[in-house]
């Protein structure tokens, strides 16, 4: 099955949005064992008839984003309606949705909006839960006559109207069409602590042994942590996660795609246990990153932000005889951090973190990018753990707070917190 | 002058990486005066060569990205070299580069590798400073036999090596292929405190009446901001600037791009002075935006994320009963919170939020989405806003963030501080 893409909006071609609806749909098709062989992106207005002309001759399925709205450069119903002779239709559902839309907010439907009503004769109307432009599909058979059998998913711009419209009216359809997507698993194993170069090393080989068994594989690069993705029959996919597992089992943290932060939140709920966070380089992050978390409030009450020296000493204790013997980038004051944040946090778990993030501080001997994490637990020996993040300020304090995080994951699991 | 954009990359269509090259680039040919057409995507391989044909047919000029790799499926330079009718050399400058590179790292070119350096006869080779792969240039005369008389500008996919190679290597040659780049002017006004429909109220009536003068005006959406993009001949510009100071003044933050936290560390550089943070709802964002600065050390030293009840009073000296009696979500609360952390923290100011992130939490009088945002500062009254960003929690911490450094801002500027 050929799938071409289209994406209209003169804010993708300007550069004003990053076109990140195209990323995820690739990501549905995908699940699915379906492929974008063609992406097209223009502005909005007439060139989208051509490219819908060009496309609807070589494929089997056109999916078109955007171009549903008000506005006179939103062409993308009547033009395709146009290409395969199709009259336009007033849809009362839709006019009666509009309207309470409309009511609801104290206002009429004006004229512009009622064309957002008008659907092509014998395609389906997919509803918008969150705006008012409806989706449309139109089967292969309505414009065979014409010579384009080719099926059209015209679609909404904004994600937050695609990917509900995408899940609940595009992937039935895809399903029904291409019946190989049917015994289908797609499972994504989120690994952190090592990098996609030593997870190759670990399972690429074993894993491609599978390929003619139908295993297809992926990785997918995230923020701190690497997706590896796992498609084909149900029976291989479970076989290849189970090598995964074999391999590298304890740097997955998850098979549901929830990311370290919510793990973490979540493990620490199970066993009704608290962490607090004694942050300098990171400024917050592993505090806002625990927050980010719905239900946080269970599992984190105290967050410090020590960024100056007396703060240190001031908040969490530490003596500043230990921060002038060693500076404040040392272990013995990272584990004096930790301990003094269990301590006047009362919370089960402390991870601090102190380090250079650059551009400026480096030294010879501690150069920009050097940190130090230590973790406290009541009962249990502080342990810290040198690590070197260098490059830009963004990423090395993404990568710290990764590793205080799995930090406290590791401890949560009684895993060696120095994989 | 009409230009494509084609961008090849298997993990484009699967989705795996989103294609931020692609506005990127549209930014910086809009600040030319020019831009993309149609924009292309596809898949490593041999469909370059179908796309490429196409394209070179309708355009003058192509800026092809990807494919310029050691591995087979790199085929960006052979394919353009073939439909071009160019034979292939050697470039003795790019083999002598990767020898260069390889040696430095204890490794030899291989075979692979050397393809790198194979040149279409008459390109010029645009020097890659991130990585192996040269870009190539390859002007109009050189297909104009075989009747495809565009420029070609081929550039690797990495987006840290295609930035660099687009601005010194790319931006020349459009500009001496488009003379009326010479004059023109962009700037970016970048607006904060009001949404894009405010703005567009204000001001665009005004800078529409300009644009007989040449004017071009945009919007670009950011992260609780928004840019006003003003573009053509130098004069007109800063005609259109000055009405946009003259009617929003107050909300613009910066013309250079800078945003919102660099603008606070730097004000509160200037004058000497710190800040510190008392955040519950916001997590840590606060004190993380700050730290984002470099430099940021200088004027922020404590951070204080009190997610419990009990650690507002513990560590900001908040009156139990206070809580009690207004509840933690109040403004009573959140002025303690400001006032308590410039106690203890003897800063010069000391802002504090106290809010309902959502999704679980809300109430008929205070709803999901309610948020206190406090500022204290030495020798000041404490003021407090009321806000509400309802919606996501990761929204409703960028705005609630947002609002907290624009109330520092404004002090700063002593501008009202509920405008």
């Amino acid at each position: 099955m050929r799938i071409e893409l289209i994406n209209t909006g003169t804010e993708l071609v300007l550069g004003d949005t990053i076109n990140t609806n195209a990323a995820w749909i690739g990501q549905q098709l995908a699940a699915l064992g379906l492929s974008v062989a063609r992406q097209t992106i223009v502005p909005d207005g007439a060139v989208i008839g051509e490219v819908l002309a060009e496309a609807a001759g070589r494929n089997d399925v056109i999916i078109a984003t955007g171009g549903l709205g008000p506005t006179n450069d939103d062409v993308t119903r009547e033009i395709t309606a146009g290409l395969l002779g199709l009259p336009m239709d007033v849809d009362a559902g839709v006019v009666a949705k509009l309207e309470a839309y409309f009511h609801k907010r104290g206002r009429e439907v004006n004229q512009a909006t009622l064309r957002q009503a008008m659907v092509p004769r014998g395609a389906k109307v997919m509803d918008n839960a969150f705006g008012t432009a409806p989706g449309l599909y139109v089967p292969a058979a309505l414009g065979a006559e014409r010579g384009w059998a080719c099926h059209f998913f015209l679609l909404p711009g904004p994600p937050r109207e695609l990917k509900p419209m995408f899940e609940t009216g595009v992937v039935p359809v895809l399903k029904a069409l291409h019946p190989a997507a049917a015994g289908r698993e797609v499972l994504y194993l989120k690994v952190t602590g090592m990098g996609e170069s030593d997870i190759v090393d670990h399972v690429e080989r074993e894993l491609e042994a599978m390929a003619e068994a139908g295993l297809e594989m992926g990785y997918c690069i995230g923020k701190g942590d690497v997706d590896v993705r796992l498609a084909g029959p149900g029976e291989v996919v479970a076989k290849g996660a189970a090598l995964v597992r074999e391999k590298v089992g304890e740097y997955i943290l998850s098979e549901d795609r929830r990311v370290l932060e919510e793990v973490v939140v979540h493990l620490l709920a199970e066993r009704g246990e608290t962490v607090a966070t004694a942050e300098s380089c990171t400024g917050g992050m592993i505090a806002g990153r625990l927050t980010d978390v719905s239900g946080a409030s269970a599992v984190f009450g105290y967050g410090y932000v020590t960024y100056a020296n007396e703060a240190k000493v001031r908040e969490l204790g530490v003596s500043a005889e230990l921060l002038m013997r060693h500076g404040a980038v040392s272990e013995p004051v990272a584990c004096a951090m930790a301990e003094g944040c269990l301590e006047v946090s009362g919370a089960n778990h402390a991870v601090a973190v102190t380090g250079i993030a650059g551009p400026t501080g480096g030294s010879e001997e501690k150069p920009v990018g050097t940190v130090f994490v230590a973790l406290a637990s009541k009962g249990q020996a502080t342990k810290c753990r040198r690590l070197f993040f260098p490059g830009a300020r963004d990423r090395f304090k993404l990568l710290t707070s990764q590793a205080a995080l799995e930090m406290i994951r590791r401890r949560l699991l009684n895993l060696t917190l120095e994989p």
